[in-house]
């Protein structure tokens, strides 16, 4: 119609099937574009879905996944399972931080690569962290999702030599200012290998990790 | 004369004397307060003195202590030294802190107390920390400087049950915003046992350490 | 489970075992895990309870005890009570600052200090807190919680040789954006024995001075 | 010429002669304006003279008075000294804060007013404040001058029946924002008789308590 | 009991009695409040009373008088009516303006001054306000509120010799940031006559204005 | 070299030239450049030269034209002047922003329209715009230049049915945040006919309302 | 009445009939305003009107036009359509920046443009635009609506000698703080043909245009 | 010293030595620097170079190499030079952000990546940039350094698959807030495949890019 202008060439120019933005679209509205991209023999991934939407998708895709902490759909591509393109480890500093962890781990799967979370190891108690670096060994990049002071990604930089894709929460109250404590927390972090993107971005977390295992 | 209403009571009713705070104060002025205090028997305190300043301090008061990093410039009381009333320990992240917590450490030796610092263990490194975590031991109170993201009194706060006094420093540039992303950090420290004050505030770290530290 | 790592060493380690931050929670959940601290013999504090998860917790563990004010819920350790460590006092600026103050009594109280509490006697009228000096003498550290400009911090820091931790409130409206002015009123005040917390963090204020206090 | 849109009327329609703004003008382009001012058997204030215009002027003018704290020039108008019109106090938290104080005393002075000045009596010493009561009977309003938490307008707006009108200055630093804590201070005092002026605005400050006590 | 430190010599040190905040209050503890305060003779005000609190009050106390625009209520003092003690008059620049307007009215008519509105005389059509200038004429002192940009109380100021009290509301949206636009608008107002207030505080204009007014 | 990518077809896709802006670039590096556009016979302009380069560029073109007070240099293209495309006024509301309104009104006429200029005209004396509207009429657009509160976009805005290009400037201090508060204001001009460019810049005001004018 | 100064001579003063900004106003108030401008025989724009208000004013005003995307109500002036006066083409970067466009086209559309839209060409797929370029051609202005980092209007005014009237939208999360992040973007677009209105703000974006497009 | 806690084993840990800050280093402390790093067989790179400890430097070791533009000093390891180990390809959007991609492409080379830089091709004239396309294609990775509104990285975010590392400059004024918005920008990008690091921070950029080039 007059009103999109959808970018089919996107997996031919960047590699990746273009994701639905699940917020502020209805069901149906999301329905019909995953049914179009699905007809074009794409795999497809929603994020941002929340539960109703949810309900509606798996009734109308019963072959689809649901991650329903990371709110995120899935259908697969057909075909046999393509093999792992690389690792990325996800960590988070609390429960909390949860939601926006499992909406990068969906995400760098759907990018096709061996991915696994680990979870509440943040710093105010680090020896739970020491006691879980042997998962984290062998990751081609990490993620560090952390909300409060966020100084995760500051530790996990001093302790590898990968690049470590940060992923600031809005998790805190007062002097937080939904997000924007983390944020600032991880663009100074002392350890150069850290980098950053918006508050909340599971999705473009695990995306730009997938990009950068892939290599 | 009209200007200025003097505080004599301030041992008194708070303990310690009044500190001079040098900064826009001419040499020839701070002279004339410690003049006075000196007169009434009172140990005496000036927080940043810069370099002109202090040298005319020492020549007027040649018995005074110069603290060139942290720009203090002190005078004892006269008589017997007396006990230390507590332990404080001073650590810093970089080295880019240490004039702030140097004011710190001159501070909190006016009070009286046991202090020593512990520099450059920032936790993009962490192992420095934790090689000299010996020397934090015993300690009633920990003041941690830190610049940057700021990490340091939330790894420290993890490790220790003693209070945790923030220092955020205006070590860094861009979006550190000249400290604001220190102290943000520090407000939201997942570790419930650190306080913050102002950003490069080393004489109020200092001093609230020592308040602490004698209890 | 894989999402949450456990912190059993806190008590050991910090001296006081893991409070549960409820907000977010559900009852259950909440229930869950203090069933397995209790287990452990540990006493147990709740904070951020709403009143539906209090319903719930009180029909779970009649011995508890509920703060409805101060959105607390508490299992005190089994065997005597232990004798008071400190003394803590806690001062309002005005009524609406009741919910922090009472979550910081809560807190300093399970940390086992001699706590009481002053309300509603901020600045406009002094005299209402000249009025009740009496009740804070003895204090080891006050605990001083207030919104609007939060003045209060630094007219008892003047009064009194204790640190003070200012609680800064959200209590306010235009121009305050949500605790922000309390919270730099606090952080620059001119009482050099005040610290500050997060905005709203009774639960913060009133740990760290039942730590300052059982020195 | 074409630049300049002088405001001849002003005393006509406002009761004051248009004050020269000194700040980024050269000596002789005030020697200027302040010669068709005269000309015209008007008084003048000027205000932001720095030392050097200063000299300048009062070498143009030996008549004019200096104020170098408060950096005003004044030419007082000629004819009979008139009657005071209305009792301005002007109260100063720090000794930092005169240069403030002093160009609201200038101004309210130039208004004839009957104005006197308290300095350094800041609430974290408040009996200085308390020994200086006396002083501020019988004014029409007061001129609050404060800089880092700024709680002096607070503290008198309590004390006494009269508008208060509070300057913020920017004396402090870190998270004092260049007087953005002192600002938002007196915004949100909790006496609300307090009303603010911009940072730093001693003039605005002076100008408006001259007309409300002329009144 | 505890909790409340009431005020009660406010009418004797300040001239009025204490006001209600009304906003979080329940309608029984206004309700109480107010029987207590007309026991000891006092007339009172109540400000921020939401509909189904006023309708409490309203059966309460029957001889009250409801504002709903402006959201007050008020119980006069027994006796004859006082005379006027001072002319205010209130501008807005749009009708979004009136809630906060009507609460500065009525709290300067609780004050016991000739008060008048003025509504809709924005500055985008400013012959509305040089048509109404003549209701303007003989007051000791404007209030202008305004959202916006917030030009009214400049222009107003350029206009006449009196105090211009500066209310700046939250009306607005995008960068307007919740009244931020409005209310540095005031604070950098070009007129030397404008002082300010907080954002929405229409008690607080009416206040200050009935002060200045009565002198 | 490797280092510049010139937009030589700037007139041709834009209707007009590059500009150089002049800001930390050597007097030797603007040379250089306009020579090169020289030789492809275009007219240049160069905004934000500073005194030196000046005189620097005066030297090197002596058919240059330079506004000291906007900053600019000009060179005209060769052949007869062609005529006028458009009529743009410019305003200003002090003296102190006439170097932004000079950059603006140079990059106008440089585009080739019939531009004048009326300036201090701002709100607080308002009697000095009606005065000169007579000047504003027949304009195709208004560049209306303000620091301050920057009330004149507004007033204008509601005299005219003309875009308004308004363009904040950084004159003031204290609580203008160098700027912002006239953005602000702008932004939220209840006159809807005024659209916002960059603090101080005046070369995007001049130039867009060029754009607007020769239509 | 007392609280509305109405503004009926615009269209004289401004060639534009005011338009009634429905946020915040019954549908009985609008119905009424509207009565009253269509018996002076104006056309009428109402803006910002919610789904129930809509069909409120569809029930009163058969003959009305409701442009439920834009949120914008219309009634035609009576008699022949006007012929159109310029031609404005409107751009959004994605579709959810549709409601801002559809006002600024309703609002062009009204003031009897030639309007036409392109949306969804944002610049994370820059193909989308190119391809679309040619419906761009022949327009006097360019209405760019974008939220997220909103660098469409600066590609825009590299590829036009037009004016772009550039939109912010509050379309985003996180770091965009509400639009604050797309307001920036413009503002300090490298484009100097791009001016700004307030975020959100269709209804200035697209009069604006319309007042560009018409000269 | 008592000062300074080298971390010697952040090579084996990292892969790379550390890197000294040059900002607020004396060149003798430098130099002091690079020796200890010398003699353990370490090449070193140095950052934030002003111009007279650069002299100092190439004095005390000729075999270093200078950047002057990036402010960097660098002294190689012995031995062969190492293979390339990824293709790094720095792009920018204006002359003036040069410094900070020097900064990264001296970087970037250090840690032994084949890198070139590409400048000026920002998207106010976009056509810069696609001349220049193939200069980027074989990249691992791209670094777009970009002030202003710095829409560059979301522009080469839709024309390739591999992640960039957007880095914000300072080069603006006005609105900028030093960075702030080109910070924002960045931050929003509609491109996912954007990560953004501190204003002005080329070393994190071209360090970062590294890191994921040798993968
Ligand atoms: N470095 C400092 N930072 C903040 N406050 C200080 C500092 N040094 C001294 N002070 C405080 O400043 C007060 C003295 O200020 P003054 O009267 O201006 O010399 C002392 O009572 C201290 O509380
Ligand atoms: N009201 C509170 N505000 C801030 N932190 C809290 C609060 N209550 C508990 N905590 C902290 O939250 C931690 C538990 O978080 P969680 O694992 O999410 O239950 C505890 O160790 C406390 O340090
Ligand atoms: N609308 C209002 N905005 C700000 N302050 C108010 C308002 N109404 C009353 N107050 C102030 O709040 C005080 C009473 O607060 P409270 O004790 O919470 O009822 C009064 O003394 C007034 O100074
Ligand atoms: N004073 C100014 N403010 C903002 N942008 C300017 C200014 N002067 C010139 N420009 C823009 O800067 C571009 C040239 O920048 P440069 O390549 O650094 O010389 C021109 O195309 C103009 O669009
Ligand atoms: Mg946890
Ligand atoms: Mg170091
Ligand atoms: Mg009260
Ligand atoms: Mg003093
Ligand atoms: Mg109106
Ligand atoms: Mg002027
Ligand atoms: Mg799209
Ligand atoms: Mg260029």
């Amino acid at each position: 119609g007059e009103y999109a202008t959808i970018d089919h060439h996107r997996r031919l120019r960047c590699g990746f099937p273009e994701v639905v933005f699940g917020l502020n679209k209805t069901a149906e509205h999301i329905e019909g574009i995953l049914r179009v991209m699905k007809r074009q023999g794409e795999g497809c991934l929603v994020t941002r879905v929340d539960p109703e939407a949810a309900e509606h998708l798996k009734r109308a895709f019963p072959e689809g996944e649901h991650n329903p902490v990371g709110r995120t759909f899935r259908i697969r591509r057909e075909g046999p399972e393509p093999e792992k393109l690389g690792v990325v480890r996800i960590v988070t500093a609390g429960t909390s931080d949860l939601p926006v962890a499992e909406e990068a781990r969906a995400t760098a799967e759907a990018w096709n690569c061996d991915v696994a979370l680990v979870a509440d190891v943040g710093v105010a108690g680090i020896h739970r962290l020491f006691g879980r670096l042997d998962e984290l060994r062998g990751a081609d990049v990490l993620v560090a999702v952390a909300g409060m002071e966020a100084a995760l990604p500051s530790v996990l930089g001093g302790l590898t030599d990968c690049p470590i894709v940060g992923v600031p929460t809005s998790v805190g109250y007062g002097a937080h200012f939904n997000g924007l404590a983390s944020l600032l927390g991880m663009l100074n972090s002392c350890s150069s290998n850290v980098v950053t993107v918006n508050i909340d971005a599971g999705f473009n977390g695990g995306h730009v990790a997938a990009l950068i295992a892939r290599r």
